[in-house]
């Protein structure tokens, strides 16, 4: 039996963009379009939504900016099957460039924010849902976020009017029971709200601990096609539809798209396990020295990378 | 806090073999065998343990057959600080063919079986221990084996003198939750015995898999370097020693190893997450159709195969 409240966000475009500055052309970013469509998931997260103040066109791709004329190159005339969803960074987009929803192909805004920046993330959430979008705040590397802390943010949100908050494992630190704890918290602590989950795959749990989170009651599901995104990438969008009994969703169409899209960026950009990504993982750390590695010609020097990533830890 | 009970396994020169023909050279495995000491491993799984009637020594290489004269090129004259393991194929190895322990260098001989191979591999098994060998069984496939099969198999184990059974998922089939299940079903209906877990990462959840067996009271571990093993490969070792709490494990020989002896390897064959292993692994199926397409010049032709492989099936 599938649960209807469960709803799968690929953010293939937005987070694999992370390994490339988003140089996918508007082909690409079609192709993932109609293959999301043709495989029934909800949303698809197609960017960032960033001031140009903050960002180069020169040096970044389109979507870094979600603007509506590029929206439109992919959606073309067809009839929109899919929702779409651009993440917003507290302090790189201003309220002002945010077009109101009726200006914009855009259906979501997800508030992208560390636990210091709660406040400011659900003031920028409450003036999104204003100008009428359905809204989530992500709390990002909640990993290393001591524990009152986190449950004062909890109460911050708890108040808001923000009704989806996600549990965001940004440094693919989390084991099951990691998940199964947080989960039960966000849920008993927000009530009347529905929890996200966003996972990284340093450990190769991406996939499990998503599934973690829907056995405890987690319904918005972060994936991205063969795992595609930030260093060790994210839960396989193909794996988690074809665990989720939901008799909407199709596999085929992914399946195909990654095939003649996904493909041949893998031979481009490196994402996925790897050993600096597990160290970084296990040591519950920001993945950026192991992408560092990961984009030099070093990458397989793997015992150096360790030495230093463990020469302050107890890791042996 | 560390469970003493727990074992693990390294299966790497073994199931990673099954993808080479054992052609590692000697001082590939007598690197392995130093970093897996160096690491705290406590069992090596070096080979299977044939007859020469079985398989030619031409096609394949040593660890095929596990002949003492090799092992002890392994060993060397240093202290043997971990156990070796050899696998039996039942209908592979005559009854002749196994040496007494006190001229083996070889610890543990695990028998695998397919369900109605049951009482062939309590006999062989029971016929290692005569000869003073540790031993177990190790159930293959489940996944695919009926609920009546499945306990009459229990059933005859439940009353057989090998102390450890091994739950194995063959296909990379399994969710957490089927783990779940079946480890308590092991532990109940064999009752006395160690359980022991073997996964396949076809669905990336090989270690997942693992440690839901470990929440549920499953003691012997099976893992292998970089997860090298057959089709998706195995639960790699270097995340299982990581999460494990035993301050006598050692991750840095792991890594050390993975850098020198791995890597190479991974130039030359083709292990881990891939579309034809996930397909296989959704639908249940054995590998060897992935892995034929793995092994071709086409393995990124995955839409061609997910038609193939689903077009008896319900998988859209």
């Amino acid at each position: 039996m599938f649960r209807p409240e469960i709803k799968v966000i690929d953010c293939t475009v937005r987070d694999g963009g992370l390994m490339n500055k988003w140089q996918f052309d508007d082909d690409f970013v079609r192709q993932v379009y109609r293959a999301l469509c043709d495989a029934g998931v909800d949303y698809m997260e197609i960017g960032y939504l960033s001031s140009e103040k903050a960002f180069s066109r020169k040096e970044y791709g389109a979507w870094r900016f979600c603007a509506e004329q590029d929206l439109q190159k992919v959606i073309g005339r067809c009839e929109k099957r899919i929702k779409l969803s651009a993440m917003a960074d507290i302090g790189r987009i201003d309220y002002e460039d945010i077009p109101p929803k009726s200006e914009s192909s855009l259906d979501m805004i997800r508030v992208a924010c560390y636990v210091h920046q709660v406040d400011a993330a659900i003031a920028l959430a409450h003036h999104c849902q204003e100008k009428g979008y359905e809204t989530t705040i992500n709390l990002m590397a909640v990993s290393t976020v001591g524990l009152r802390d986190l449950n004062e943010a909890l109460e911050d949100l708890a108040k808001s009017r923000v009704p989806i908050i996600y549990l965001v494992d940004s440094f693919g630190a989390f084991y099951s029971e990691d998940v199964d704890i947080l989960a039960s918290k966000y849920i008993e602590r927000l009530p009347g709200k529905t929890i996200g989950i966003h996972c990284h795959n340093n450990q190769q749990l991406a996939f499990a601990n998503t599934i973690a989170g829907i056995i405890a009651g987690i319904n918005f599901l972060d994936a991205t096609l063969y795992g595609i995104g930030r260093g060790a990438g994210n839960c396989p969008v193909e794996l988690l539809l074809s665990f989720l009994k939901n008799p909407k969703f199709r596999v085929r169409p992914l399946i195909e798209c990654i095939e003649k899209q996904i493909f041949p960026w893998a031979k481009k950009i490196d994402w996925g396990y790897s050993i600096p990504y597990m160290i970084t993982g296990v040591l519950n750390q920001h993945p950026r020295a192991a992408m560092a590695v990961m984009e030099s010609d070093h990458k397989e020097l793997v015992t150096d990378f360790f030495d230093q990533a463990t020469s302050t830890t107890e890791m042996v």
